[in-house]
């Protein structure tokens, strides 16, 4: 456990790279996780880029969403749902979906998810 | 649990204000919590006006912080910490801490806690 408080610029944070047959034009950044003495949760920044994609899938483990800025389309089994700027969004853990950039520019959000997931 | 994807905007989230002897010009909404089905961790927004401050004060349960926009001063045991638009703070458990907003326009930024934490 760390016991300072702990403070950066998010761009600042080193970069991840996702373009492939499942995602396209992702950039991950961890804000906040396990490496930095946070044990219950992480706090991760995703960039897509214009026309880029998140992976439509599902896991055991939830999401909880805030878009920064830009445009979403949120792909569920329910049906597409937008999401704009000042939009959160809650996937529950086992339930599909994919987020897609549907705007002009770059689409920013935060996603948090629990520390017992099998990613960062 | 919910089954379901949940979209919303955040503005439209039932507001609550806090203005006393230990709080200034905070308003905060539970964007994603318990009663939608997250049983992890609660996504809160706050929005702090012109020279407002949250309560300087530690508990047992951590936040992760990121800053959309305006400029914070985060007050530490360790200092006074500047953290604009763009930043994450992480306060661990039993750290004292502060956010106070030292721009002009009102400050906002989400703030994360676990689900065990004593407030929502």
């Amino acid at each position: 456990m760390s016991e300072r408080i702990l403070v950066g610029k998010a761009l600042d944070v080193e970069p991840q790279f996702f373009d492939n047959k499942n995602v396209k034009s992702v950039t991950k950044r961890v804000l906040i996780g396990k490496k930095k003495g946070a044990t219950n949760f992480v706090m991760r920044l995703f960039t897509v880029g214009e026309g880029g994609y998140s992976p439509h899938h599902s896991h055991p483990w939830e999401h909880e969403v805030f878009i920064i800025s830009g445009e979403a389309a949120v792909v569920t089994d329910q049906g597409v749902i937008n999401a704009g700027k000042g939009s959160y969004v809650f996937v529950p853990s086992g339930v599909k979906h994919q987020f897609r950039n549907t705007g002009n520019g770059d689409l920013e959000f935060l996603c948090v998810i629990p520390s017992s997931a099998d990613e960062e």
